[in-house]
């Protein structure tokens, strides 16, 4: 937590549950990718946080932007960015998000099938394109699935394809998965993605570009590589397999920008010792807080992101918890089995801190489930 | 689909994504579950869709409230609904969420621990209160986990203290689990809670009361017992515990009175076939919707709730299809595993509809991830 953010919820005490997001903090990560990837260009991948003062930063230190929908597009020209900064990076686009975006100015899109392709041809003629490769997310605390990227094979047809088609046969993307904390899992996918690249130049597209998708962690309750690392194993492996014709380098951070310049506040709503079935005692204790899986921690589906929780009492003796939201939902648990502990002394009406929840927060909340309103959010 | 929501999406073709609910298709099913448990008393569970027409038209035929939260009681009391007519049913609860309630006139609250009981003896003082017991929810598409309820022993010893706090000690409750498809699960939650029940009335406590939750099952892909088959159940039980001496029932039905009143209308974005990392094609296609988990079908985690969906090729070939959503998010994958199969002539740009989506669609919906916009909604 900065001290601009413990000054705000000290002074403040703002009605909980609200996320409060430090922009300095979001400035500093990004300067510090910049100074540790110095050639690649930094597309901030709105859907971490879309937050207006977000974005206008950005722009102010000239950021480029990774949207995923017209309306982050939208979002991003609102908060001053050039529409040839903008990247509409979602494999899946409707035909009229495409229309509207090119209309806007943007020229830049991603794509992993013959379909995708045959609409960017039809509605955004001449654009630049760059097909997203599948490869692998071991290492990812949340990783990418099946869902997006194709074959070597597949995105070598497709490349050749977008060419015929009049569109810019730009670059080759890949995504690592997200809170990615093995820097070998950068390497290898730049290995695939130079094959490929190669043997499209042998081929004579005037393919230019490697994107490298984001993926680069936060401090969560463990410790993560530095940015450093992950830019050493980078830049090794694009010099081991592009030599001295490194192509033009994207990356996409969203996480790495604005995870830890943000704190979710919120209020412990009950803590309680239940009776198991066998009628036994429960021996944890379940704390539940007035945020939970669908007021926007839904990234602790699985337990996968494991935020740090600062309490009162911290340094007072704990012992084991399993912690939940409020709703009336069975699935609206945070952790039952990730080990965490927190203070024998904590107490219904206490407020506690999540840490490093700048990302992924604020638009992954529910409308009004259960009846409960949107987290509030402050910009400071 | 109701022929009336079939007219709506013909002639008013609405913008997609967009969630179409039939009113009197509500009142059906209010009145059906009346019919088939006339001794038990209607507590519509208000999550699983707040809308105004909905809590509107059940205050005109009589029901009471099931709710989550005191915003929830807000909506009901806006609606028509009386005070004495609803309960804070959530073991959860913010002190100034019981004392909103108890000064609006609620006097009926749920809990499951000392703690809340304490709050509730402080803030709502000789308040009908009942103890929710933790039963098995084996049967359940949509379990409620360990979040909830104590044991028998736990529960006895907390409805003694609240008849010494001064609070009414009026029942019991316990809760199947959402989606629940087998009547076997209420006769045994019921013998557990009618042992207990006895217990406390020989103990010399004015209890009189059983609540037998929500759970009644929605036809989605598969059958369900018709809710007959879960009132004969519950009648049998009842009987054979409880005699003549029948106390009042309650019940808290939720997705059995919105669920198949409501239906999603999707567009198709993307029909793609991609390569496997192994250089094959994969045999699936991809089906892409512009509905996903975090756009309102958060039901669909770990595929336990399966839609069944229309196409405008229903009748023609089909061919196996993995269903996602239209974010960048891996885990926004709606079907993978599930074996479900679409025509082979479904293509970008054409609607689908998901059937029986009028529970818990609307209220899990994310105010913004990935720049979409929450899901319409039409009440007709």
């Amino acid at each position: 937590m900065t001290p601009k953010i413990a000054s705000f919820l000290a002074e403040q005490a703002p009605a909980t549950p609200c996320l409060v997001v430090d922009v300095d903090q979001v400035e500093l990560r990004y300067c510090e990718l910049e100074a540790a990837l110095p050639l690649s260009r930094i597309y901030y991948a709105v859907k971490a946080n879309p937050a207006t003062p977000i974005l206008q930063r950005l722009v102010s230190l000239g950021s480029c932007f990774d949207a995923a929908s017209w309306e982050e597009i939208e979002m991003c020209l609102q908060a001053g960015a050039d529409a040839s900064a903008i990247s509409f990076g979602n494999t899946i686009k409707k035909v009229s998000a495409i229309r509207s975006a090119f209309a806007a100015g943007v020229t830049m899109f991603a794509f992993d099938s013959d379909e995708e392709l045959d609409k960017l041809a039809r509605h955004a003629p001449g654009a630049r394109v760059y097909c997203r490769l599948l490869v692998e997310n071991q290492g990812a605390e949340w990783p990418l699935s099946r869902k997006f990227g194709t074959s070597v094979e597949h995105a070598r047809a497709l490349m050749l394809r977008a060419q015929a088609l009049g569109l810019d046969p730009y670059g080759l993307s890949f995504h690592v998965g997200s809170q990615q904390t093995d820097t070998g899992a950068y390497e290898a996918a730049i290995g695939r993605a130079a094959m490929l690249f190669t043997d499209l130049q042998a081929a004579g597209l005037d393919i230019r570009m490697v994107n490298l998708g984001g993926g680069f962690p936060t401090r969560y309750r463990e410790d993560v590589p530095t940015i450093d690392r992950f830019a050493d194993a980078i830049g090794r492996a694009m010099t081991r397999h592009f030599g001295n014709a490194i192509p033009e380098m994207i990356v996409e951070p969203g996480r790495f920008i604005v995870g830890d310049a943000g704190v979710v506040s919120a209020e412990v709503v009950l803590v309680s010792r239940r009776g198991l079935p066998n009628g036994a005692q429960d021996g944890k204790r379940w704390v539940y807080l007035d945020v939970g899986r669908f007021g926007g921690l839904a990234e602790t589906e699985g337990e996968s992101i494991k935020y740090q929780i600062r309490t009162p009492h911290d340094g007072s003796a704990t012992g084991p918890v399993a912690l939940a939201g409020p709703t009336c939902d069975g699935a609206d648990i945070l952790y039952e089995r990730a080990d965490y502990r927190l203070p024998l002394d904590l107490a219904c009406g206490e407020r506690v801190e999540l840490l490093s929840t700048g990302a992924y927060v604020s638009t992954y909340c529910s409308t009004r489930f259960n009846g409960f309103a949107p987290i509030h959010e402050h910009y400071i």
